[in-house]
């Protein structure tokens, strides 16, 4: 099978957790994009029945429309279940995400749900986060040069996520940062330190949330736990 | 003399500090608008030279303007100089800012300058932050109700500021939630726990950033430093 099929039979595997009535954290990107077809399919199939959707972007929040999910935004209730792609992936099921732009919005709706499950392909494994990509952060446009310089005060490189003549604009009208993380480094203090930065919204490490993972390899879709 | 005329020379006096050729912080609000209005008038006048100012919301941009006073934005080189109100002053001058919802700008600009300047009457005077005011929040829209049930988990009661039928919505974009502060906190621990929440921005705290103070009272006008 090729990635794309991979990659789809991972998020059949993560859609088959969801139980009817359950409200569900719709993710973002290429492979999330597969779970909410799937779960799209199952209700109209009558798999599954009383699925709430809770989109983590404007663009899941449109694909779920056009698969026929209910959506709701987001309140303060739990998600009983989430589903979403991610970057990176360590061995602890520590995830760095927001390549796609939606990281304060996944983050967000995925720290309520009381399972987060990652689909992903094998090129997402990592032995340390930032091995392969940049942790993205999203910050505040006003004065983003002044809050890149405190950035790099401790995380040294990276730049403004910019694909054209103008800064890449998340759903939140935020810029993003693409920070180099060091070789060494303990992320919950990083995390914090990041956080903690003046002209910072949040950041795309997602530290302790994942319960599993389904990630597709060549030679089949491999289950890990954290 | 009254309370707006005693503000005014409070604005005059903050003014005096200000030299040709340097690059001021305007701020946000009913008294800051007297000094950018004096800054102004001494350009005119001749009295100062080469002045920058670099504006704190857009409603400072468009009096600075108005006034004759050049503006560049924000960029990573310190100011010489801000100058702004704040809506609580504490003994130390420990300030709570952001009851003109320019909170963020105000302290991203203000934490460039060599020195912070604050503007008030006496009525801001207080013995602990929290006294009087509430602390203004800013926060995502995005999930606002989660934020400011996370808050709430260490800062009981407050409320999302909203003036009509719609919330409150900053220069930046993200809303408010103005929070009740306890009888007793340790300021910068308070500080590094709302600003590390998910959803949140950056608090209406602005610690050990101010230089001096001129408080408007019914004797005069009184200088205050840290």
């Amino acid at each position: 099978m090729d990635l794309e099929a991979l990659k789809k039979e991972a998020a059949l595997r993560s859609v088959a957790l969801v139980q009817s009535g359950q409200r569900v954290g719709l993710g973002t990107g290429s492979t999330a994009k597969y779970a909410i077809e799937e779960l799209g399919r199952k209700l109209a199939a009558g798999e599954l029945s009383g699925i709430v959707g809770v989109s983590t972007s404007e663009a899941s929040e449109k694909l779920a429309r056009e698969v026929g999910i209910p959506t709701e935004p987001l309140d303060p209730r739990p998600l009983d279940i989430a589903i979403d792609g991610a970057d990176e992936i360590a061995p602890n099921l520590d995830l760095v995400k927001g390549l796609g732009g939606a990281l304060v919005r996944e983050k967000m709706t995925e720290v309520q749900a009381k399972r987060l499950i990652i689909i992903a392909d094998h090129t997402k494994l990592v032995t340390r986060l930032g091995e392969k990509a940049p942790l993205p952060i999203e910050i505040v446009p006003f004065g983003f040069l002044s809050t890149i310089e405190r950035l790099r005060e401790f995380l040294p490189g990276g730049r403004l996520r910019q694909p054209g003549a103008q800064p890449y604009v998340t759903d939140n009208g935020n810029y993003i940062f693409d920070a180099q993380l060091p070789a060494e480094f303990d992320a919950r203090e990083l995390e914090r330190r990041i956080k903690g930065t003046l002209g910072v919204v949040d950041t795309g490490l997602f530290l302790g949330m994942a319960e599993r993972a389904f990630v597709a390899a060549p030679d089949g879709v491999q289950e890990l736990t954290r």
